[in-house]
């Protein structure tokens, strides 16, 4: 850790690796020769050509994608998306099929309504407070597309695997988990992600698409909400968030470079969480909240043994350079995100204080 | 000018004011005190509540914004408040007037009518390509609004008066003025403008929006594309675009506290526009394009006798460390963009170096 730094658990926004923060750091007032600031140059110059095609060739070496994806950069973030989605992928007379694993489900579920569009939510883990990710679903033959939340990040459960529909596309917002693992990117019609957890900052989202769906966007759909416009343009029609992607392009090369893709990721994310599971799992004080077969790699959410210990908890926690631990505020207790930019270090520093303040409190 | 940066007269992004970015650079790996980036703090911390809160205040202060204005941040840039716009504001049976003052106008008319809405385009200065303002447009009374661009970036022209409506709110895209100069608000009903000419960095867009204007959206508008959402929510129903936020909030301070205010800027605007103009039209070398009385104070486009010496100017006035001064690439020439961040001594380097090129060449 960096003199000053803290360890960093936040949820999203969420820490970034430090290489990549110092390299935007050294060339602030004159990138790349420039003479002026990334923040200052024109989107259309080469200097920026060669910042967003350079992270379109990233996104499509890590994730191997044929030549059927684009990758697409937009904002709104995935909120955005939950509108975009259904408006641009869903035709006269047809239904898609959603399931519903907590939050961020249910705000997809809700903007696909609001649209008036048919919404079926074939399976759904509200009865278990969202606490695992449902098996053997229902899929509809005739959906326009399967809707799934890949990773929760308030309930810290995950799919482990990715369903089989039946050859029904699945569009799944992976805001919390893209780049975390290798996908067979086969299963996939739509992939979005906010960039603010595994590759960014907030500002700008990725969104990779296979071109059945680019062509379905019904007349009437203005031009910034039309997944076509971001493809025919390179992603930029207008003005992109420039400084947004140039932070998603260094992590990726640090991705790439450094960790070494999408293998080597998700051993190290299998790693990380091991440390934590396996240490909540011999405790009797820390219990992790997500049922174990559908725990995240990327949240893990936990409860002590009573919320004023979950306070004290945080507080010293944060005393000791370990920031961001506090539940989501709509369900409380504790919560370490610990997406791919967080380092073994952190995660190991975690535990050791977890272990320290069991002793004196349990 | 700092020993490496360029004198930076780009359409946009913009030049941003020294101060601004070097306080960046210094606490990027550390915010006030956080031991995090500005990119790594979460939206739902104190440290990024003090951020937006600071730069709502800033505006308010500056525009002088009375209780019935909400000052909202938004995503997509002005492009995405084209389809906004009609999407708000619009009920059934509702028709709204356009003036039409060149490419970024016909977009906002295009995007009202993909929507099927109704538009009386109330006035053109298409006849003489976009080179003027028009004067004593028929505005209809009944209209839901009056929209217009302020500012217009590739033709260089500018509404030196805001038009007498007949109490019709004006909707304006103010993206390349905002901030230039003091408004009388209260013709205004909505304000937008994508912030990377004036005040910050591209990806995010400032929408001052009266509260009639906020009552208007009809049922079906998705959450995210709703004005509403974001006043209800202080602009972080979702997570907001933090860096450029956290840009706009210095941006403001340094127009504040360094520069004085509206009136100050406006002075040095108008400085720095009267030494490019007044030069201009005691030359017979280079010509001003737009008509004299809707000249643009944040573009200046001109003309050289031929295309050769065009790009030789470019070239060379890059070669002087004076970039961004080619014209928009669908009408050509020379433009200087001169933001409110120019300093006036970039403008002063501009003029030597076209007098000496005019020596040269003339």
């Amino acid at each position: 850790m960096k003199a000053d730094r803290i360890h960093n658990f936040n949820a999203g926004p969420a820490a970034l690796p430090l290489p990549v923060l110092e390299e935007i750091q050294e060339s602030f007032l004159n990138f790349a020769g420039s003479g002026m600031s990334v923040t200052e140059i024109s989107h259309r110059s080469k200097w920026f050509d060669d910042v967003i095609n350079d992270a379109i060739a990233r996104v499509k070496r890590i994730l191997k994608l044929n030549d059927r994806y684009q990758v697409l950069f937009l904002q709104g973030g995935a909120s955005m998306q939950f509108c975009m989605v259904p408006m641009n992928l869903m035709g006269d007379g047809d239904s898609a099929d959603y399931v519903n694993t907590g939050t961020w489900s249910t705000k997809a579920i809700k903007e696909a309504r609001i649209q008036g569009k048919s919404i079926n939510v074939v399976a759904s883990s509200e009865d278990r407070n969202f606490s695992y990710i449902p098996r053997a679903i229902p899929f509809n033959a005739g959906a326009a597309y399967a809707h799934i939340t890949s990773n929760n990040t308030i309930k810290g459960t995950q799919w482990a695997q990715f369903p089989d529909t039946g050859g029904v596309p699945i569009v799944s917002d992976m805001s919390s988990d893209i780049f975390s693992r290798p996908l067979e990117m086969e299963k996939f019609g739509l992939i979005y992600a906010g960039a603010q957890k595994n590759m960014g900052p907030a500002g700008v989202c990725l969104a990779i698409i296979r071109d059945d769906m680019l062509a379905r966007t019904p007349e009437g759909v203005p031009s910034m909400l039309r997944y076509s416009t971001y493809a025919e343009k390179n992603s930029m029609y207008n003005t992109p968030p420039c400084f947004a992607i140039y932070t998603v392009q260094l992590v990726l090369k640090w991705l790439e470079e450094t960790i070494g893709g999408l293998d080597k990721m998700e051993a190290l994310n299998r790693k990380k969480a091991g440390l934590l599971y396996d240490y909540m799992d011999q405790s009797d004080f820390y219990r992790a909240t997500a049922e174990r077969e559908s725990r995240s790699l990327m949240n893990v959410t936990f409860r002590l043994p009573d919320e004023d210990l979950e306070k004290t908890f945080v507080a010293e926690a944060l005393e000791n350079g370990l920031g961001g631990l506090k539940g989501h505020r709509s369900v409380g207790g504790c919560r370490a995100s610990i997406y791919n930019p967080t380092p073994l270090a952190a995660v190991a520093a975690l535990v050791d204080f977890m272990k320290t303040f069991e002793r004196k409190n349990g």
